[in-house]
């Protein structure tokens, strides 16, 4: 380190993303990643991107290239509202409508607004490692709070709530990362009322939403909210590009207006030219027909790999999702996923050990894989050595 | 506010930019404003990008579309690291790069990797609103130093360093915003030196670097840099497109690495896309024209801005840049910029007010002039009725 500097203490805890370090192994040729949480490359629109990136810019190129305003690229702003009208049933006279740098920004931008160090923020056990980072970077206390097959135990969360008096609840309604678990349709809306009851803020993360593959879609806990307890993180990585990073968060207007003003200081807009493209997504009728197109490849991967996992060890559960990226694996309690990582990367196949989904660790024995950035024949290649490896050391 | 939550302490004295709230007023139609930092539309390359968008997701569509590595876009990466080996003399043992989503971001990274609530902050007197807006949301305590014609003097820089003992110093040395004022030659590497001795950070800030109009280019205070004490914060916003948010870091290794994992909780990486479109306006080399291209019309609008500024009411100071996008103007000590602004907005002419460019407010004889986003016309048409306006109230 520099002479005579030291680092925030906000560091103090943090290390970095383990996903994002697990990826630097990803490189090696040859290697078989149901790691990452990419979607597939054939999924990603490129020849559409190229022709909307083109009209974009030659239609409106000035005001594109322009400084643009924190609250949104005008025609974006409308076009998202209107296409979240016609998908959700949000209040628009209670809510505002923010696009962000991906997801992640929405996280960091509602964590800026509310998070003083050392509050208690409620997640699901186990929830997405990334959004634990930034929950760290904001000093959060994590209170894992136990899930079974429906999502989030309401007992549990009710009994953690009372105990920890937390300012946020972090929650990943659909086809959970890393689990691919649904929280269940009677659970929504009692979640909004504890909101409402305790006064803290549910923060609904919905990356997945539109990836069923099974299945009806069930309503948002956003759709409960009637006194603002709950903000709505949304975006189009899972659907049209993650590289793009084209994100929103849909707020009551007092907190969203914090989280305007937090984004002047961040980034100070999102660029235009991405809200551009997603928006010409929108209003040419793109979105619908290309996640109808991208479903098929999903849901027979998706089968193809639960499939593979029936002839796993006795012993193995894993969860059955209606949806999303993810399957979520639990072996014996003997069996350690953790240690057998480096040796399953050595034979050239990657997936995330489970216990960098829980904030305190532990749980070696569980795994998550990813389907949906592997060619079938990758699935049925790289499962089949995670099985011989795995009954090695059993 | 929604029952029962609190927004966090960092807000408690963050209320929004000025500036982002003085843009609302410029969307009256009839408006002149000089009060935004945006670049001529005339300047922003539309058909370029057009062009080079759709040429880069032909090439490297699905790469682009997939997610990024936090620390940027390979490509990118490799033609801005040779870029900047060509402009500038930055030890590569010593640092790294960090593409970010403009160079806002790289002010909140470097926040967030160092500072703590109530360390003491340097700033230039007066300086950058926008930057002064993100050191309030890490609760910095702010310390103006006194500037005179050659920027930050360094005696008084000692002074604070001795008496606050900080942990970061901003400076902008070209063209400074607001005050058009270049750090003079002479005081450069002392700044770097007194980092050293003292051990804190100096922010070199440069966006305005490349938009000079007279006189050489100086060596940047990072150059003078041996030891890691000083991060030089780069962007394309200027050059290229504001609305783009494509900016840079270069600092000391183990500091970009906290930044790098500030970033994954931040927006997980700048979009591809836009670091891919800079990447070819370096690669084809298109950037030194593009600059070369906009810089006379530019001139030209300082010059006649100047100009103009000779027949205002006697008493009138105001900077002569060597480039950049601003003048800073101090009238008589009886004169109230901050009053007067209402009544020139509602004379459809706009600037800001000086008083919003200081840590602690005053200075209300003062105003910021911006003359890049205003035609020759309606630059003589607004300093004709700021003059009228000025004469009306001395």
């Amino acid at each position: 380190m520099v002479e005579g500097l030291t680092f925030a203490s906000r560091f103090d805890k943090v290390t970095g993303s383990a996903i994002r370090e697990i990826f630097k192994y990803l490189a090696k040729p040859g290697m078989i990643s149901f790691a990452g949480g990419n979607p597939s490359l054939a999924a990603l629109p490129d020849e559409i991107c190229a022709e909307l990136a083109h009209d974009v810019l030659k239609a409106d190129g000035k005001r594109i290239l322009q400084y643009g305003a924190t609250e949104g690229y005008p025609p974006f702003v409308e076009s998202l509202r209107d296409y979240l009208t016609q998908q959700y049933d949000f209040d628009w006279e209670l809510n505002g409508l923010l696009p962000t740098t991906g997801s992640t920004s929405c996280m960091d931008l509602v964590c800026k607004a509310l998070l003083n160090p050392g509050d208690a923020v409620l997640v699901e056990s186990p929830t997405f490692l990334g959004n634990m980072q930034t929950l760290n970077l904001y000093q959060a206390k994590l209170i894992p709070v136990e899930s079974d097959e429906g999502g989030v135990m309401l007992d549990k969360l009710e009994e953690a709530i009372q105990q920890h008096h937390p300012k946020l609840f972090y929650v990943i309604p659909s086809f959970q990362n890393p689990s691919g678990r649904t929280l269940a349709a009677d659970r929504r809306k009692p979640i909004a009322e504890l909101a409402a009851k305790y006064g803290f803020l549910v923060m609904e993360d919905d990356p997945y939403r539109d990836l069923r593959y099974t299945g009806e879609h069930l309503p948002t806990i956003k759709s409960y909210d009637k006194t603002g307890h709950v903000a709505y993180m949304g975006s189009f990585s899972k659907i049209i590009s993650p590289g793009m990073r084209v994100g929103y968060l849909v707020a009551e207007k007092d907190i969203l207006r914090k989280c305007t003003i937090g984004k002047q200081g961040t980034d100070l807009h999102t660029p235009n030219l991405n809200q551009a493209i997603v928006d010409q997504f929108l209003r040419r009728g793109l979105l619908a027909p290309h996640i109808e197109s991208i479903i098929p490849a999903y849901k027979e991967k998706m089968e193809l790999m639960l499939k593979e996992l029936d002839s796993f060890p006795a012993g193995t559960k894993y969860t059955v999702p209606e949806g999303g990226l993810f399957i979520w694996v639990e072996m014996p309690e003997t069996f350690n996923a953790t240690e057998v990582f480096q040796e399953a990367v050595e034979n050239n196949v990657a997936y995330v050990p489970g216990t960098h989904f829980y904030p305190y660790g532990g749980h070696h024995n569980t795994f998550r894989l990813n389907f949906s950035n592997s060619t079938p024949e990758q699935i049925k290649e790289g499962m089949e050595k995670l099985r011989k490896l795995f009954e090695k050391h059993m």
